[in-house]
């Protein structure tokens, strides 16, 4: 059931088979340097979102940057970078039901393990799983902070959860997840600003009532790609939870910055590499990569560093593109690049990771959180 | 790298961990017996795709129910068909490069294979990975019917490519590839009717060139899910390719029949089994499953069997669904069932397909060729 990858170690970039998700290295590790230094000048934790690489190979990279550990989205991506030696981690997310709630409990036997809820029920169930396995599961309660999603409102709601948690055996309250999803994808700088402004009003009178009876949140975590900078200069968060920033996508290269400019704090470092499979006119190309090579999600992919080229459609495995003809069009089984959209889903399609550096192929990572739906 | 399946045999159908692709084995036996007598019927040959399901069991029930082979559309999808004992696969794609035109070449010395063309240094290049294996490689030559994808134009070109093809030695020159990929998914009955006698009429003449040339077309190939019916009355085409017939989707299902009606050839087989992980408002809830669980090119998933609920939005692990408040809401923890939009696309982000009966787990089938992009 294993995929072989797309290239061997010390291959040029252009014999890198097709379709293949390349990383550019040194950008990768400009962007990991960059967010890591950025996080220590402004004093506060970096916990890195593993859901958008699912590749312990760069969640090494973030911990060895200063990383306290990472974020997974399911308890199964969780298993994955435990059992790759990543010691700690939070689910930034709800786990319901036993099943899983066991594989959670069993899992904080072997790590540090954090999570988050938004319900009374689920916490006692919880409870009496880490019970059974004789674990302790640290505690995020969620707050609904402005991207209507998961998580209970601010301040009561939360206090009424936090002290749920306190009265559990087998839990540990560890404090609040406050994530703005929404926000992420605001494209002017003031909006983005405004909502984690907003968001981070809530979160400020929901510690202070907490602390009113004497309840200390150890960890105030939220922040993404788009925002990071309002989390961490807030004074309240102290925990960013970014993970896009790695590769960045097509999407979040359109937020604009403080000069209506578009942002580019982070360099693009993940790419598709494709090959024209079929010229069936003279400006118009087929590439070998589609919907199983790239999520559509927040759009169709951008051909890179070919001016004017019109992405026509995405097939399951074509893309359909128009170029400019009076720019030299590719040939037939020449290399086209694309920017995804979206880089978490797309990453998800792929079993390998291939890392060039000055054309060369130097690092071949499995994605080992690829599929982890559990 | 792989991740373990999320029911085991013999369970009932509500312990399904979730998410999980699950297909309903009595709606898949359907199908795959309905469209086998309607072959069979018409005196055609039926060559399924397995793209959409990606699954040798699948392909071997149906090889069993008299299919004379399979589709693939990569070189690595048919190196697993094969590899799990289906002799007799067409990549119904281009495969260019030498890279994979030897894989393509290997594989044809352990099983019958066939190819698309259009294009005539392909042609070369192909005959030459098939010389240096001493593999002979049987060649179809795609032809643009409408769809505006990969192939040729109708009529001379395709006499070029066959001649061309019948001068190399390793190639077999095998006949015609007429996909109409665009009619599958026009709603009417009518509009599809018309596209498809638009493509057999090309197709004809094309036919009748070659035979004025003493060039015989073994496969007159072509068909998908949505105009099947055209193409095996049309009395040109020979070959059904179709794919979707075995899980169908939600897209599918709104085609129109000659009465207007919604077609009900097949039945709805696959779907996803996800679970309430949140439930933030009285008629609102977030599911465990998001973009990394189906495909959204096609449209957000519909929820089964619940009426009026309303799918919010898809983010990547979770779908906000707004429930009608006048019905019973499900609970935190219960299960709501997701019609994809698109099959293909969401089988290839699944490891494995639960196959349910009378709500009993009795199948858990690998999706072997998951992810084969190359």
């Amino acid at each position: 059931m294993s995929n072989i990858p797309a290239a061997s170690i010390g291959e040029n970039w252009k014999n890198i088979d097709t379709p293949a998700l390349v990383v550019d290295l040194d950008n990768l590790e400009h962007n990991l340097t960059t967010m890591a230094d950025y996080a220590k000048q402004q004093n506060v934790r970096l916990r890195p979102h593993s859901k958008s690489h699912k590749c312990p190979a760069i969640a090494h990279q973030q911990i060895a940057l200063g990383a306290v550990g990472v974020c997974c989205q399911k308890v199964s991506e969780a298993e994955v970078m435990v059992n790759h030696g990543i010691l700690d981690v939070l689910v930034s997310n709800q786990v319901v039901g036993r099943t899983k709630l066991d594989r959670l409990a069993a899992l904080a036997l072997q790590a540090k393990v954090m999570v988050c809820v938004d319900d009374l029920s689920n916490i006692q169930e919880m409870n009496e799983a880490a019970k059974s396995f004789n674990a302790t599961i640290n505690v995020l309660v969620e707050v609904n902070v402005g991207s209507g999603r998961c998580g209970v409102l601010p301040q009561e709601p939360v206090l009424a959860l936090a002290e749920a948690i306190m009265l559990c055996e087998n839990l540990n309250f560890s404090g609040l997840q406050a994530y703005h999803g929404v926000a992420q994808h605001i494209r002017s700088y003031e909006g983005r600003r405004r909502a984690i402004l907003q968001a981070t009003h809530q979160v400020e009178q929901t510690i202070n009532l907490l602390s009113m009876h004497d309840i200390e949140c150890d960890v105030v975590g939220g922040g993404g790609t788009g925002t990071y900078i309002f989390e961490a200069t807030s004074g309240i968060y102290n925990e960013l939870q970014v993970g896009s920033y790695v590769f960045m996508d097509h999407d979040y290269a359109l937020n604009l910055d403080d000069q209506g400019q578009q942002i580019n704090d982070f360099k693009q470092s993940l790419f598709i590499k494709t090959s024209v499979l079929s010229k069936p006119e003279v400006d118009r190309c087929v590439l070998d990569a589609g919907l199983k090579a790239y999520s559509t999600d927040s759009g169709l992919p951008v051909v890179y560093n070919i001016e004017n080229a019109e992405v026509l459609g995405a097939a399951d495995e074509h893309t359909n593109i128009r170029f400019d003809s009076s720019l030299p069009v590719p040939r037939l089984g020449d290399s086209v690049t694309l920017l995804p959209s979206h880089c978490d889903p797309t990453v998800n399609l792929h079993d390998w990771l291939i890392g060039i550096r000055s054309s060369q192929v130097q690092a071949i990572w499995p994605i080992a959180a690829r599929g982890a739906l559990l």
